[in-house]
């Protein structure tokens, strides 16, 4: 064993497994506070439902032998017989190369979350991420991190995730918000419950992607050093980005805004971290976030679909973006494992070609499962709550719980204007009857009597 | 000196020291908005003073030569003259296996605040934390982890502290919480100051619990990483488990709950993580929140002991359930250190037996030493708040300080409800006497002049 | 490759990137709720713009060849050219160095914002980023941690970062806040936003100083065991020291106030981590918080700077005093590095009066350079909101954003207050009124006849 590599990679695992509360915190400060509880435990609970089903037999789907390329088959339910000591290439034991996948199969389904929030029955989450796992999420681990799997036989590029996590994630929040429909109060301002617990998401994503892209070398190594170096340009780039942008059209930065910036800088380096230089991560960074930009800020509206929290215009549109520009900017310079060079370092189209290639095959078998999965379960599955529940949250709907004590202080403000609405309905008559008791019907009030 | 399990065991006494804010957030998040400040101090200053008195005394109390089994001797006053960069058998400096502990002796005593949260005077708990060290903790480390350990000799299996720390801090909540009383509103619905902060101390816990049990390998090989899956699958099932019995019991999942669960599981894990396969590991989970789920939401109601956070239903009960099903599900397979095999691998009782034998004895011990160091500590310093800041909370009563600005905001509503009071007092009257105005005393309002 | 070193130092690396986010929410817990947006923006941003500046030019400017001992030169622009995989002396890459380095780019103008939060501009605070980083951060990282830069000529010990970074941010900030001027509402009591953020706060600068200061051993030895060892205690004597100092002055112990002697004792230790024994560091950590508690306490408000969260009382002043006492406590006994023993054992007085002569050097050098920026800088872009913004609040004046949803619960109180005001101006006579109607004007209310 390489003591060195594995302790990386188990400091990794550890990392990533940080993100997915980190993404409840991201989703759960940015929803109203009606839908936070509800927002936040849907995240968290798939650590539990999506590692179970991992050790299950999820890692032997993906990786345990190969039906045609696209999916394993299971041969050690709960990881029973699987020697989790062998090593791999790296000299990492087979146990901490699985833990470190498992928590991918986490954070994964953990993003589409964020497209659906406010509306989807719980019922119906639990059970479309069992399918989704199954279906979707194993096979497309096998087709492109599989050295059997069909996509890495066409040679795609993918460092750390962008197809198998980001675009699947994205693609599947959108079809999932189609399918839902618009929330009841659509298009109204929604007020964000909490801006700092949307920024502590973003630190803890941010450094939570260090595991996810560096770990992603599989040791530490010159390559794993360049995903760091990547990954924190190409978020700077796309931090400094989403200001800008914001600056040149409201003429005030805001912090939301940064923050899903730094998110969409980290999206669009992860499928290229390891294979392109620096100046070639702030390039990625910067595009990336200006497509999302424009997706979110103006495209988004235009089509009218309520992807509510940009599960899909973040994951799903810088991860395109990521995953295209892997084609423009890998460079055999920077990894040996790129055979051809990007088209800037005056490549053939191969790879570029290659890339779009990859990325239109993932979108499509994404929207397809996807599409089938959920006009499936919701034949067995109601999809949406009714409207009461929508309208009174699905905090209380969902959980019987209240985000924090200041619900309540809400509803007593509520209650106490209700209580005064009497009192309240004719101020304008109260103070003309005072001021008239103080001036013609002095006999009913204690003056002096010197008015007689 | 070994670099990587060095660094191994570094990073994972950082993981182990952020546990305990992450402590203070989930402890904080649960209680009521008067009692915050008091609950995340009184878990975070335990940081400095359990620090302190480790370097001080209670390393070589817990490590240093040997009176009878039973503790150590103090020859290096402030570590003066220890041999810092002598290497232990997995060739790490004794100053970081020192440092590892020392995050072991800071998080044990921060666990039982939990059970005495807005009533314990902040100055006896300072007090007790300094005489419960002494005589409880530094004792107990050396019986269980010196090799001249009494309970050590007894070959009780116990891999990352089930006996030491979370059996230990579960009687010891139990028996302060009963020295204690209840709460003066107890049996009310608390309602919780901020469930996010539960879930962050939640989600810090488990990357933190990594460091605690695959950390206590003391070094990266494969009983690290064995640990650092078991304790993942444990605390998947053990949340899944809690979420499945709120859902058949009140119908509903709840955030607390499957917070509370993942806690539940990672306790339930720590003696046995480097121990047991990974089916093993995922029946302690589900079968160790089981019994806390049990015992919280049934049994304790009707002993009536107020342990209001539950740190002796989450980390007595799954403590003890744990320690004791290492003697069932512990096996040679995983660990050469396992001389008997477990119940189920049809393994004689010899293993079961010694686990009951030293849950028993740790449960003894701490549950005397716990009785008399409370009740001596009495007569000296006074321990619970009077009635009146026990009302007011312990915030302002112990700190002067609010959690938060809404808490003013709180006071503000409540001080405006009591100025118009006045004239909410008869709402109907005003209601009433309005609408007569309109009616029959028209002389009393400018109105046409044609009524005249 | 030495892996573990590697590995260590990008770990390190991540730590403290996740500072910088952590300072954000220790300063936004401690502003009033109308500047909270604006505090936490203030201080991330830097994540994406220091970045950016230091993988531009920053990093050659910093390390690459040399112009009088002063600053480097740029040949390597965004990095271009630059062999990240060449090894140091610890045979790590270095490129990981460079990410390293990188970090303490980002964390250091952090630092200086809490003095200035509530009334700086954000165009000016941008544009001051950019030019300090060019004329006085990276100077000063040549100057004290090149090989060929003046102060390291000197033999000035500087462990992380006393004075490149602390004395540095703690002086920039005392010299802004005085350009700035005090704040309207300065001397009335501040009422913290939020007081769990300001642990949270802590709690991640404390995880992250171990990247900051057993990381700056650049690999994994027993230098970097000391640091962190020596980190700990420190931090833990000054977090108890504050605690002492706050319950003999005024009888309670405050949350903010151990978290801020918490900070001054990872402050006080950091030039000296590497170099001193255990009980060095216990006194370090108590000297330092001892005078930080005084300035912040005491001699602050009679010079009537407004340095609003103490950026100069706890990062300049601890910074100062572990600059100097490294001077006392240093010893080869811990580090060969160490040439000339400290005061305290015997050494002459050349070490001490080495650290004195180093940290004066850096403040005169701080003090000028910020000076000619902000008074240039002041000519072209305004420095301070009008009086209006101050007053609403800078989230909605620079951002658009209320930092939660409670504001505008906030607000709604406030309105309904003033709706109520009519009402409410004459609650007396309305109760006398009422109290008349019953006695006196019978024939006004509708009563059974029989008192006539």
């Amino acid at each position: 064993m390489n003591g060195a590599n594995t302790a990386f990679v188990l400091t990794s695992s550890i990392l990533v497994l940080f993100m997915t509360p980190g993404l409840a915190f991201f989703y759960g400060g940015l929803v109203s506070r009606r839908n936070v509880v509800n927002t936040m435990f849907s995240v968290f609970f798939i650590c539990g439902i999506a590692a179970l089903l991992w050790v299950a037999f999820g890692y032997d789907l993906s990786f345990n032998n190969n039906i045609g390329g696209i999916v394993g088959t299971v041969s050690h339910w709960f990881l029973g017989g699987l020697n989790l000591a062998a090593l791999t290439t790296n000299k990492i034991p087979t146990g901490v190369y699985m833990l470190f996948q498992l928590m991918f199969a986490i954070i994964t389904p953990a993003l589409f979350v964020g497209a659906v929030v406010g509306r989807l029955r719980f019922n119906f989450l639990m059970w479309f991420i069992v399918l989704w796992s199954l279906f979707v999420y194993y096979p497309l681990v096998h087709m492109v991190w599989s050295p059997h799997g069909l996509l890495a036989g066409l040679g795609v590029l993918d460092f750390a995730g962008g197809t198998v996590v980001h675009i699947n994630a994205g693609i599947t929040a959108l079809v999932l918000s189609i399918f839902l429909g618009k929330r009841l109060d659509y298009g109204k301002q929604e007020e964000h419950y909490n801006i700092p617990w949307v920024l502590l998401g973003t630190a803890i994503l941010w450094i939570g992607w260090y595991g996810f892209n560096a770990g992603s070398a599989l040791g530490i190594n010159n390559v794993a050093v360049q995903a760091a170096i990547t990954s924190t340009v190409s978020t700077a780039a796309a931090m400094i980005t989403w200001m800008v942008l914001d600056i040149i059209r409201t003429g005030k930065p805001t912090l939301v805004g940064v923050c899903t910036g730094t998110l969409c800088g980290l999206v669009g380096i992860t499928p290229a971290a390891g294979y392109v230089t620096v100046a070639g991560s702030f390039w990625i960074g910067l595009i990336a976030t200006s497509v999302s930009y424009l997706w979110v800020n103006v495209i988004k509206g235009k089509i009218g679909v309520d992807d509510t929290l940009d599960a899909f215009g973040c994951h799903g549109v810088s991860g395109i973006v990521g995953s295209i520009l892997t084609g423009v900017f890998a460079t055999k310079a920077v990894n040996p494992l790129v055979t051809h060079e990007g088209l800037i370092y005056g490549g053939s189209a191969h790879l570029f070609m290659g890339q779009l290639l990859g990325t239109v095959i993932t979108i499509v078998i994404v929207a397809v499962m996807v599409t089938a999965i959920t006009a499936g379960l919701r034949l067995v599955v109601r999809m949406r709550v009714d409207e009461a529940e929508e309208r009174t949250g699905l905090d209380m709907g969902e959980h019987g719980e209240a985000v924090d004590y200041t619900i309540s202080l809400s509803a007593e403000l509520d209650a106490f204007k209700e209580d005064t609405k009497d009192v309240m309905t004719f101020p304008d008559e109260f103070k003309g009857q005072l001021g008239r008791f103080d001036t013609t019907t002095t006999n009913l009030r204690e003056r002096p009597t010197k008015s007689h």
